[in-house]
């Protein structure tokens, strides 16, 4: 009988393998470089490779998820500009080589936003939305325990909310104004050089190449004003974000993720607070947690994924 | 055998009675007024009094779907200040008094959402958002064929979305800034008033109470520089919305319905050039419509709601 479940996290640096039981536990994890040479044509060989390789024998694997950073439409990746790729049906890719048509594949921020629901701080909640404070903003919407894609895989992608409206900064994407301009790291360090340009407080901190989101929040720590002003803007957008998204898809919960989260619990207070003056009246008690899987939450919601 | 099912759109001035068949085909249709005097504690007694006394027999009705002016979770309405209610269990009252279980109960602007995918601007999409452009702004969202609720009913409330975040005018939820303050036929009229008061542009309009929408379109229709500008401000904030929506759920397509929407093609025209200078990469092409069903979109998905 089958027995267990592959969850895979595509990453531009390294792919996450988990193995998982039926139940969904997580058994045994590793990681192996992410090889994106000649356009990412190996990434798929390397996995099937190294899963083959494994003690699991494929007619015990249920079924595999993938997450990739990239959106996805069933089981295409439309293209992922960190791995090299252009359109990927991994299913078609990898179907026949891992023996197995139960494959499943999301964008890496809607499987880390279904993985919090699996095994993280939104447990047993049904509707979720994971927000991921990276060097962008990802995130996932989870409807009665499913990802939302959206007719063009593009459903959960809340960083490029178009929230300033003037003099916004340029986005990744080509628009202007994104929420992922004010509300990631970057929108952090972007905050506090306005900041340091526009005014003339005194502050420790100097907009430099060097300047990242641990020195302004380190800086804030130490009672720079500056740097304090800067995290009040950056949480208030955050919870602009959070606003929005409570009266558009009204989850029970809300998860903030990526690296930003490891302020912990000071950043959460103030995106709470924030959000309780701006959010609408009847969602104004929707729960604003922060991530508990870290890493390994894409491995999770990839998992997750799978049929059993 | 069951043949027939009842669309029930409960207005704070009418109550809309569709008999539909069971394949969704309105049969015919009624109004009644209705009765908000103590508490509109009246109203369901009405709707079954009706009911009973139409030629279809009860036990011939498969099942019932009432569209309410307020939040609803399952079958139960939180509050509607239109009809008077506090909480209310419609399936709870009925269930008896129409020997039918198969009760259910959405937000009105929600069984118009659904309704314009059962047969009108949206069918044959099962992902879509309407937004419905009145005094206020509502909108639905749906997605897989089904109305999305959220937890507290609040999913699809667009129209208090935070969109401005300095000086916004107060909004009658409350908070101030919505979505709703400047999207709306009153939020037309609230750009217009700011643009009289604000600037020196000659205009055959005044800021007075009796200013609505219609003269603002009338006046920009005779080249009224100001109102041109209140309407493109106006269409901006609209293609806002829909820019918030396409990242956030990525519908299919998205229906413009209301009484601000009788403006026609000139007004959609203007909120899909905006869109189209503002929307994410991926969801640019998405499809915007003029909903076709008008006053008769509550009821087609109320019945649209009724499991067959």
């Amino acid at each position: 009988v089958s027995e267990f479940i592959y969850g895979i996290d595509i990453g531009g640096t390294t792919i996450k393998i988990g193995l998982f039981s039926k139940l969904g536990t997580l058994i045994n994890k590793w990681e192996i470089n992410t090889n994106t040479t000649n356009f990412g044509k190996n990434i798929l060989n390397d996995i099937a490779t190294f899963i083959k390789s494994n003690e699991v024998p494929l007619e015990k694997v249920i079924g595999y998820g993938f997450g990739v950073p990239g959106p996805v439409i069933d089981t295409t990746v439309l293209n992922c500009v960190n791995l090299g790729w252009n359109q990927v049906d991994i299913k078609k890719e990898l179907s026949t080589v891992l023996q197995n048509e139960n494959i499943f594949v999301a964008n890496d921020a809607n499987a880390a936003a279904l993985g919090e629901t699996k095994n993280g701080a939104s447990k047993g909640f049904k509707d979720s939305v994971m927000i991921t404070l990276g060097t962008g903003v990802g995130s996932g919407v989870i409807i009665d325990n499913k990802i939302i894609t959206g007719s063009n895989g593009a459903a959960g992608e809340l960083g490029h909310i178009k929230l300033i409206h003037d003099n916004g900064l340029p986005c990744g994407c080509g628009n202007n104004g994104c929420l992922e301009t004010v509300a990631s790291a970057t929108g952090l360090k972007n905050i506090t050089c306005h900041l340091l340009n526009d005014s003339k407080k005194i502050s420790t901190l100097k907009c430099s190449k060097e300047l990242n989101a641990k020195m302004i929040f380190d800086a804030a720590n130490n009672m720079d004003e500056l740097a304090i002003t800067a995290i009040d803007r950056f949480t208030y957008y955050i919870a602009t974000a959070i606003q929005i998204i409570t009266v558009s898809v009204n989850p029970e919960i809300v998860v903030i993720g990526g690296g930003v989260s490891k302020a912990g619990e000071p950043l959460l207070n103030k995106i709470i607070n924030h959000f309780k003056n701006i959010g609408f009246s009847s969602v104004k008690d929707t729960k604003i947690v922060l991530a508990k899987l870290g890493n390994d939450a894409g491995i999770y919601g990839a998992a997750g994924m799978v049929k059993v």
